[in-house]
């Protein structure tokens, strides 16, 4: 266990390179690691802007991926809630202080230290993290959650991020039995909202640009769908929402979405468009409502999302890809041609 | 009783005009009307948007005035809850349908049909409101509020709009005990702003563009001051608080105040600037962070209002003047030369 564990990786070299196939170590175990097969891994739109570096500061070579799930390999020492032979994910973080009220409340992605990130990020001893494109990894046992038995590992993956971005909101503003939400945006994200807040209680709305997904979008569980390039469809919806859940990250025509919303109804972003989006304060006064972000979601919470997806049958549907064709996959994330969630098959890495 | 009662007002006859003296009549007493001698009206900023017409579709001749302080002078047959004598108030709103949930919940600023505005507004019967520039005014007694004994009628006047628009978005995102509150703008709101946040056990941040006011400020009940031409304050107070009720109608660099909340704090509007704002939305996931607006405040919480400024010693600071003075005092608060309310006497009408 005093050992590192070499491991093969996809790596980008420098920004929009192809993938490459490399060995890198992952550390030697401390007391509280543990030690990951991977058997699946997500493909996040993230993973794009991180690995085309558009966000700035990307780190490379990066190895990308934040939907982690496998096997415990190894344990160090002191972990007691993990033993090898685990169905175990990883999601888009692997420390934090663990201190700060955020942390010992759980929300431990708003860390006042600053969450350390699966990938493209520095951990607290200034080395670079690499994520889940990967046969290993290793990670501290607080980052670690249990994939429940009746989740397919494949399918769990995505949970890790896309899952998680989206229960988090809807609880915490209250998705439930009596509220309509809607769910903007029928993709990766969108596909696992429509689920969730069904689930959830909520009359689930889809707001996607056409009618392409209706029939899928009602399979998951929507009870409504409309298309948003119909002007239509902001009139007949005028003042009808105490949720939209905002999960393109394109910029939107907030006044228009902001008309949807009940009083003290609240749009929820977790996309992130590079540019800045804009609105009237009208919009917000005239109903007491709300334009807020939601970023993922903390370690008990992603637990109690993965716990809730098992109970409730709630997975994504993916497409299972080999570890060679991941360039092609983020071309055709780029053209949204993927229902919808890329996932590859570590085996073939 | 049967009969119109004449009542000389201030009128501007068209957009940004002079005030002139004229009268108009204000209709027979229904069963549940209250004829109300004026004694003060004070003057609200928005009283000069819309008398400019600067938010369009003003109904000209216009009589302003909807922060209005005087007593009963007569009530119709079915009305129990006020007698001659009384010392009342009128706000932002003389009419509401009673019926919808907006109204049942005592929010009518929010009603479903359409709340009636106490001036340059239709009424259900399609009659243009007028307001409390004006010696007397008649309104239906569901929107009559109760000015307590404690607090003189020419300060309470401003806390029919000033007051109810600062104290109820502080009690809705629930200012209090371990809160940490700015308010941005000492201005007209700003200072009751100040006042409520204190008495309601927030600590209290101003911020202000320059250091002027501080001293009063502190006198407010303000634990901090900082002005916001001094970029260092957006340095020193990052992540800092839990609300940030912005009084000002002035665009604001949003991502700014933004960045002074912390997780899950609220940037909470209640002034309007005629353009719109910009926002990053990183800003506001990266903390769980809100941008909300609040609409005056309903009934029921404006007499709440007027009972806890009552009991908490609170009055807006005013600088009475005659009503021959009201183009100039228009001016003076284009120009932020008031400190901090004008309140027109009735009585020189």
């Amino acid at each position: 266990m005093c050992n590192n564990h070499p491991t093969r990786v996809l790596s980008a070299p420098h920004a929009k390179a192809k993938f490459e196939r490399t060995t890198i170590e992952r550390r030697a175990l401390r007391p509280h690691d543990i030690l990951i097969d991977i058997k699946y891994s997500g493909i996040c739109h993230s993973d794009i802007h991180s690995a085309f570096d558009e966000w700035g500061g990307g780190i490379f070579p990066m190895v990308p991926g934040h939907e982690i799930a496998g096997v415990v390999e190894a344990v160090g020492e002191e972990v007691t809630t993990f033993a090898v032979g685990d169905r175990v994910g990883v999601g888009c973080f692997v420390d934090s202080c663990g201190e700060c009220e955020y942390c010992l409340n759980g929300d431990e992605q708003y860390c006042t230290k600053g969450v350390v990130q699966t990938y493209n990020n520095l951990d607290y001893d200034g080395n670079p993290t690499y994520g889940g494109y990967s046969q290993k990894i290793v990670v501290t046992d607080r980052f670690v959650v249990r994939i429940p038995d009746q989740l397919d590992l494949d399918a769990a993956s995505p949970l890790l991020c896309a899952g998680i971005t989206t229960y988090s909101p809807l609880k915490h503003w209250n998705a439930g039995p009596g509220k309509k939400v809607a769910i903007v945006g029928m993709g990766g994200l969108g596909h696992l909202a429509v689920q969730f807040a069904h689930a959830l209680g909520a009359e689930v709305t889809v707001l996607s640009r056409s009618m392409n997904k209706k029939d899928e979008a009602l399979e998951f569980g929507a009870d409504h769908y409309f298309a948003t390039s119909d002007p239509d469809t902001f009139t007949e919806l005028a003042g009808h929402f105490d949720i939209i859940l905002n999960t393109v990250s394109a910029n939107l025509d907030v006044d228009a979405y902001l008309s949807l919303l009940r009083i003290d109804g609240t749009l929820v972003n977790v996309g992130a468009p590079a540019n800045p989006d804009s609105y009237s304060v009208f919009s917000l006064i005239t109903g007491r409502r709300s334009i807020a972000g939601s970023l993922v979601g903390g370690i008990p919470q992603t637990q109690e999302m993965l716990d809730f997806a098992a109970e409730h049958g709630i997975a994504p549907k993916i497409e299972v890809i080999p570890a060679n064709q991941v360039d092609e996959a983020y071309e055709r994330v780029l053209r949204s041609d993927v229902r919808y969630r890329f996932v590859i098959d570590i085996s073939t890495l």
